[in-house]
């Protein structure tokens, strides 16, 4: 019996989730009530209320979603077989293209994450420190294989995701489009020389 | 006559940007009018108008005009001697310094800034552009000394003012102070990597 009502608790939050994000990406994220959230799911706002305290708690569980999306794929590429510089290049333009697709190309959603970046999350330094620790096992790979040089780990990948800012951060990638600058491909040429072993 | 008129005509243009930059950054841009402004000086706003269109053409050449300021500094960065690498460490840190100090440590210009960003003014895209090519000429001395090697000049400045955005774009460098990252050294030495001859 626990068992059981812990699977509908959990399937109750996922089916919360799936509705806030659906009603943030249609009608939007400030215009949208938790009375709405409720009314969508046919039940009370007190019972959506047992799940998530407020509005600002079921924002941050969708934006952790759609960050965790990018992390799992980010790790199934890792897993992949085949050269480091390759998964490293691919890894990098997942990123890009997820981030581009779930934040820019929906104007709601990037009012999602205005918000995010205004009040400062803590979801938003998780995700950077996880898509880091991800893009440093590729590095890691490299440097194994003799693809990559990097005396420090941790440093290449924070140096990477910083080199990639522009077509990583939500915000960049929307500003910088109309900017000069490199392409993404080109920008992975630069990083990926700073990593190359110097003899 | 023509001289000397030309001459008072480009001194109260000076004038009046001097004070809208001092009212801009003790009481901040939205607040300030250009009767505020005209006030200060002494004249009719209908003065101010002959030189300035709007408040909004002061604004674009206060920025102008803090933005130039930053291109003269990396300009005489770079006409100095020594090492190109020591001169671009220097010019990289410089424009952080110089942007840092004008428009996040001054939260009334930070307001200049979300402007100028959020209307997209092609002031910021010519100042990026210059940056860009001052950057270039170091990298051009560094590649005469053998201390760099840069098959496409042009591309490799590109690349480098990408790498920094963290630490040259003022709503980056207020934003990322709490994230994450290596430090603008640590940067400046990922980057030197990257255009570091191969053998």
């Amino acid at each position: 019996m626990a068992l059981i009502s812990e699977h509908i608790e959990s399937d109750t939050r996922e089916r919360i989730l799936e509705v806030a994000e659906r009603l943030f990406r249609q009608i939007g994220y400030q215009k949208t009530t938790v009375g709405d959230i409720a009314k969508e799911l046919r039940m009370s706002p007190a019972n959506v209320y047992r799940f998530f305290e407020s509005k600002k708690a079921i924002h941050q569980a969708v934006a952790r979603d759609l960050m965790g999306e990018v992390e799992l794929e980010a790790r199934r590429i890792v897993a992949q077989p085949g050269p480091a510089r390759e998964r490293f290049r691919s890894l990098l333009t997942t990123v890009n293209r997820m981030n581009t697709e779930r934040y820019v190309g929906d104007s709601k959603l990037h009012e999602m994450v205005e918000i995010a970046m205004q009040e400062d999350w803590d979801v938003c330094v998780v995700h950077i420190e996880c898509i880091a620790s991800i893009i440093g096992e590729v590095i890691a790979q490299g440097v194994a294989s003799g693809e990559f040089e990097a005396p420090d780990l941790p440093l290449a990948a924070l140096c990477t995701c910083t080199a990639m800012l522009r077509f990583f951060h939500p915000q960049m990638i929307a500003q910088c489009a109309t900017k000069p600058g490199p392409t993404i491909d080109q920008m992975i040429d630069f990083v990926i020389a700073g990593l190359s072993p110097r003899h």
